[in-house]
């Protein structure tokens, strides 16, 4: 028997957060939307516990996880690294494709490793409501879990055409115990002034994000999160990547390339950022982050100062944007559809240190139907960008005759996203045919 | 922190399975439904394969698992067996609860253990198809997983109420390359007789069953699965108990009670029988069978010899029976509205070995909220019985001051089945606002 998980013990789950803005050479900060001049902490108290403020502006390398936020992890961490072996022989590469799987958690996805921190840190500080706002529902039900788990209550704005696409998305941050109103809501003054304009208006993140910010920034003990996009979130994601070199090292080997599906860019930072440590030491590895066609940020997008939200409340951060008033095309990528990119991805491939492709939907859905066949795990339809990717790779390095060794995230799975599945049997003609 | 799962490495995963039937007091064989008189080997050929008959009247203790199927196990095993400690925090109870964990399985649930080996065995022996039947659809997904792990064909006949109500089942069967029909369907001559008396009848398990077996007979090359109540299904399950027993042993505990819910008996049977070995040996050691109270198979039925199916084609088992005519009430919990159990179930509740429950859904599902709010997990509807009964055990050691080990079968996710989570809302008055 081939061993296909390489698995540690409870103990060797992280203990500190790699920061890697303490290695950047270029570190832009957010700019104040009032003066246009580089934040203050203080600007931003408003928003986020200071313990979180202090971690989005550190420079320090390594931060140390509570031993509180480890309990939590510890339900469901460390996940499982494993080798494709299955898809591997399927695809006759010699190339080696493990991937680090974050769909085991309690909510199958990444996002909840920032969820318990940041309600952790909340919690601390006495917030009694936290407000955020869900595009494809997995950062939704991600908070809702780490808010049931502190007592917080919860307040989840989740972009319309997703709020029905996904009505078991909408169930699960019930059952979390949240309230949760699609977007735009007539809840707050820039929602209504949205739907004022358009009734029929399908919502995107950004005018999730405003409407967050703005039920935030009306209610004392309320305080914002955000599930994506900023370094605080990069930071809790590091322990996907510290992990999975551990585990590497316990199958004997080390990645030629890192690929990870990028929407705000968390799950892409998390498994890549452990790994740019050593490129910043001089190893030889490749990352890549891998974007829908249909919202091409980083390969269409400008590198600019600019808005992280529609209502043009939040900082404004130095990243690769394709301007905060984009409403992608529907798309069943849902949870890649961000107008912007996390400020320390956006720097890094301003760099040269991470290389980006954008892919058509048809191409992923075919690579996660192939990885569902020979793997088994159903993959959630962002999380299929990486497994695409990787099968190029392996492709390649067939053409090649290249033993290449490929990591990729698999951030979670797609066992609510079946509906998006229906929609692509449907686009190759096999749709239901009872 | 405090170590929440007690994991095993992949060399770990057990390489025989425990074949209870080697201890039991009095084993009942199936009869054969043309002669009234015990069953030839033979006889069954038509159906299963060689291998699967002869591990189905086996009396050896142990069988070996083939190192094929050990490779295929590994993909997701050994799975997580997780000390609810937040779920006893909320109860303020000094019971230890533990539980096995089987929704990171691919499909999501323990059906797969069994899926993969019979799914082997055919393939080895020529089987060019594989019909079978699926009520809530969980052995549906992981047949067709399997199958589609060894390149066979397989046909799946839905109970036409949860083909309704699931439609992300019938996805997930459609990813995994297998067909599904809506039982009773027009393709079987029992099927069709169906439908010509009541054309809109509901379906149950028994008549899927019926046209699964149907299709089986008529076509040369096509044998059948059946994903529980056979003795082989039972012992393909036993991995899950084998493996909870090593675990236990690294948390330094051994169970007071073992709880698992009761549809057909096999996630019950495999989590229980190797404890039961113990037991046998003079161990005090309890067992609880939990049934919804809608289909009380143990609680209600009768011990006697029945057919597996409406359609009366399958042997004549000796089993606590509600009558293979019996079509279940509509309620959530798909997976449990079999008319009967497990032989191997109903001769240990014979011999007073099990003790059986019977619970209401509304019960049920707020001991799913619960456990969801505490330990973050969305357990599957069949699944929460066992949660629910495990926490009536550790209220009861509350008042008794009892610092009691349980130990409980997580038998899978729900994330497929939030919509029964939604009619829970709905039914205690939360249901959607917006």
């Amino acid at each position: 028997m081939r061993q296909r998980q390489f698995n540690l013990s409870q103990t060797e789950i992280p203990t500190q957060w790699y920061n890697v803005c303490a290695d950047l050479k270029n570190p832009m900060p957010p700019l104040s939307p009032a003066t246009g001049k580089p934040c203050k902490p203080e600007e931003l108290a408003e928003v986020f516990p200071e313990a979180v403020i202090e971690q989005e502006m550190s420079t320090e390398r390594w931060i140390d996880i509570p031993d509180e936020v480890r309990s939590k992890l510890a339900m469901w961490r460390p996940a499982p690294l494993c080798r494709a072996t299955f898809l591997e022989q399927a695809l006759g590469t010699p190339a080696k494709i493990y991937y680090k799987y974050e769909g085991a958690s309690p909510v199958g996805s990444h996002k909840v490793n920032t969820a318990v921190a940041q309600a952790y840190y909340n919690h601390k500080e006495g917030t009694k409501r936290i407000a955020t706002e869900t595009g494809a529902g997995q950062w939704g039900s991600a908070i809702s879990m780490a808010c049931a788990a502190y007592g917080i209550d919860c307040t989840v704005y989740m972009v319309r055409c997703s709020y029905k696409q996904k009505p078991y998305r909408r169930s699960l941050v019930h059952l979390y115990g949240a309230e949760i109103y699609p977007s735009p809501s007539d809840r707050t003054e820039f929602g209504r002034k949205i739907l004022e304009k358009d009734p029929a208006c399908e919502g995107s993140l950004g005018m999730a994000i405003g409407e967050a910010m703005e039920d935030t920034l009306a209610h004392k003990d309320v305080k914002y999160a955000l599930g994506s996009v900023l370094n605080h979130v990069v930071l809790h994601q590091t322990v996907i990547g510290l992990e999975a070199k551990k585990q590497l090292e316990l199958a004997g080997d080390y990645p030629d390339v890192v690929i990870a599906c990028v929407g705000g860019g968390s799950n892409f930072g998390g498994i890549a950022m452990p790994f740019m440590a050593d490129k910043f030491a001089g190893k030889n590895i490749r990352f890549t982050a891998v974007e829908p066609a249909v919202c091409p940020t980083i390969t269409e997008g400008e590198y600019k100062y600019d808005f992280g939200d529609t209502a043009k409340l939040t900082p404004m951060m130095k990243m690769y944007s394709l301007g905060s008033d984009f409403v992608p095309p529907p798309d069943y990528a849902g949870g890649l559809r961000y107008h912007g990119m996390s400020p320390i991805i956006s720097e890094l491939v301003n760099e040269n240190m991470i290389d980006a492709v954008a892919l058509k939907s048809i191409d992923v859905f075919a690579a996660a139907e192939m990885f569902a066949r020979t793997e088994g795990i159903v993959p959630a339809p962002e999380s299929a960008h990486a497994i695409c990717e990787a099968i190029n790779e392996a492709k390649r390095a067939k053409e090649e005759g290249k033993e290449e060794t490929i990591l990729f995230c698999l951030s979670g799975h797609g066992f609510i996203d079946l509906g998006a599945y229906d929609s692509y049997f449907a686009m190759t003609g096999r749709g239901e045919k009872a």
